[in-house]
């Protein structure tokens, strides 16, 4: 994977996991060998676009024969570097925070929960799954010295823009916001946003 | 609103909700006016971007006036039919099931859950929240027999697709799936997909 990869625009990186999902799902399945008209199919992409996306990164299979898929779904894998497990802290203890504390998807998917946080002295000391709920009084010290990169915010939205503030001073360079707010972070920080809501609202549009 | 809405992009129809909710926080903040410019601030989207998206549905804003917020709220809540409340059927009564039932934040913003589903026979009859967890097997009957529309997906990622298919059956034409795997769905019902690790996913490649 030696190219210049800062050129690739974002939203052929967004698409990457969905193609990896995807993989692992025929993986599982016991398949071995599949093509961009098949992934197209089951995830609603021209084959094209696929074709044109991996492309992108060298080629990944052969006129005619397809794709690997173990070798295309590691492939993708390094290229996302998720060939080592994140740890991941999650600040807010709420509905959603203990959802994804007691998650377990995501370890074979690169990511670990490591830290749970929450200001109320109600929720501190608590267990969640094989967490203790710490107070976020101290959670930049913690954060800090555990070196942790990513964070999922599930704090109210007023309380949203500060805890990513405080994230992002001692080394968050990647942070999934539960909140429904938008949040400003410096550019070498990415966010994605997550609201059910908004996902819902832009269904109804075309609805009867 | 009297143009023929089938010819605005996708992706124009996807920003509308963004723009509303930042709309209603600077309304919660006694705001009464904004500008393309202060908007795009706060979303990272460029005003020229904003302002040729609302354009498509006429204008909103004086020149050199800018937005009344409340007004430019509610023409897009009008033109995301959010000025009425859908039932929404959530199917799957884990923890993201039960995270998204006791959310208080779906109210204000167009939606109220009414159903929840599960298989398990330990969870049929159990209260979470207002509601009483529902038998999978009258699933059918009772979506088709309230009328709704709108479904959340929270079932695990193998049992998602059936579940879809059945949904499709009794009426429901817009589906936010939790499940990690891409749903076929027939071409008159939408589907967004909520999955954290996907989110994640296309973060860490841009981590070092």
């Amino acid at each position: 994977m030696s190219m210049k990869t800062n050129d690739i625009p974002d939203i052929v990186i967004g698409r990457l996991p969905i193609y990896l999902r995807s993989l692992r799902r025929m993986n599982q399945q016991g398949r071995q060998v599949t093509s961009s008209q098949e992934l197209g199919e089951r995830l609603g992409i021209s084959a094209a676009q696929i074709r044109k996306d991996l492309s992108q990164f060298g080629g990944f299979g052969k006129q005619g024969t397809g794709y690997n898929i173990e070798f295309l779904a590691n492939q993708l894998e390094a290229i996302l570097k998720l060939d080592r497990i994140w740890d991941v802290a999650v600040v807010g203890a709420g509905g959603v925070g203990r959802a994804l504390a007691t998650y377990n998807g995501f370890h074979h998917r690169g990511f670990q929960i490591k830290l749970i946080f929450d200001n109320d002295s109600a929720k501190i000391g608590q267990e969640i799954g094989n967490f203790t709920i710490q107070d976020s009084a101290d959670m930049k010290e913690v954060v800090r010295e555990a070196g942790v990169k990513v964070a999922m915010i599930t704090v109210p939205a007023k309380a949203a823009q500060e805890v990513a503030n405080e994230l992002v001073e001692v080394g968050i360079k990647a942070i999934l916001n539960y909140a429904p707010v938008n949040l400003a972070v410096p550019p070498d920080v990415k966010v994605q946003h997550i609201d059910p809501a908004v996902h819902l609202q832009r269904m109804t549009y075309y609805l009867e």
